[in-house]
């Protein structure tokens, strides 16, 4: 039987050989939520970036350009890092360059893996019903928050690994860990996670409306794919 | 009210301040639990040492000398990874030089701490018992396994955060991923652990009576505590 890992932060991955995995990244709070969301809202494709003046030079050529730093939107950018970014206006068609504390990182992080999808709560049965179709191993990716292992990404490693049921063997340690910190949530994210340091932090930002859609589960059908530099629809 | 974190691999302890906090080093299976035995059966002090030749230089100069590398004794040491060698001989009053994968590295990256000391389910609850009396944040380093979160040292991070009821609050993730991971376990440590990796890695080298030690709580009250760079009884 294939086997799924987690790794629990990026600054972990270089303990693992990605050459023949699919690699899911994750950053529940919002960077992978926000790229599914764009793409289900008619995104062409994102170009995940780790600096803002990549950003910026790419907003310049017409993509539309989301920056965050410490949650926070940066100044002379579209977006920050608000899925309703996407839904509250029309972005259909458009290209997005986007950049984030940690979500990119991460993704950038991944980049020896057969493929790299991404992840979040909005496309979880989606994610594991594809991820049935295939055979490799598979490496969930946690994002974290700026190296540090966060409890929303490893919650939503359990809930993937719960979702493949006996499809996959748990061959390391940090995927019990993970499977046991989605079992202890008995499914109710939010007041799971309303101590958690990022919810915390985003709670004072008066983003309450951001931190519930976030974990809503099977919003969408869509799994953003790593094709070359973009993340485009599967 | 103070706090305590958890990092949940050496990889990660770079993260952490540590100039004010007590550390508490963890290697269940099995550095940790050896020295906990080792002091308890009359070990006057203990070395960790993170080499060898170090290990071997220090056995030349009359000291007891313990080495362990993925899990197996090495050639030409008094003694492996179990803590059955200071039970099962007489140590009184003897010096150790220890050497092991993960713990011993662990405890010299935590030597920037107010108080650095060893914990163990053997000892967790006169570990508990003795940080009710102090008043510094504290941080619980897991040594894991060649830099990878593992199961036991997380879920002893759980125990002890759990032995701490109301005295400490999380700051962390990571504290509630170790304290999930703890609950899922209901207390039945042996059965829990069976999947986990090291578990695996270690059954294969038939010491179960190690694994099933070392998984026991409250053994002894002795609480290992480093004074330069010798770890001693409190």
């Amino acid at each position: 039987m294939r086997s799924i890992d987690v790794c629990l932060s990026p600054e972990l991955i270089h303990l693992y050989n990605l050459s023949d995995k699919i690699v899911v990244v994750v950053d529940v709070l919002r960077a992978t939520s926000c790229m599914t969301t764009a793409l289900a809202n008619g995104i062409e494709r994102i170009k995940p970036v780790s600096d803002l003046e990549e950003c910026r030079a790419l907003q310049a050529e017409g993509f539309l350009g989301a920056a965050e730093r410490n949650g926070q939107k940066q100044e002379g950018f579209d977006f920050g890092n608000s899925p309703f970014s996407y839904i509250d206006n029309d972005v259909k068609g458009k290209q997005l360059a986007m950049t984030t504390t940690n979500g990119t990182l991460a993704i950038n992080k991944s980049k020896d893996a057969v493929q790299v999808l991404v992840g979040s709560l909005l496309n979880l049965s989606a994610m594991a019903e594809y991820l049935k179709t295939r055979s490799e191993d598979i490496v969930v990716h946690c994002a974290g928050w700026k190296g540090r292992v966060n409890l929303e990404d490893t919650l939503y490693a359990g809930a993937l690994i719960d979702a493949l049921d006996g499809e996959v063997s748990l061959e390391n340690d940090a995927a019990m860990v993970a499977l046991a910190t989605y079992k202890a949530s008995n499914d109710e994210f939010y007041s799971f996670l309303s101590n958690c340091s990022h919810f915390r932090r985003l709670s004072k930002m008066n983003i309450e409306r951001d931190l519930r859609f976030c974990l809503t589960t099977d919003e969408f059908d869509v799994i953003p794919v790593l094709e070359g530099d973009y993340l485009v629809r599967m």
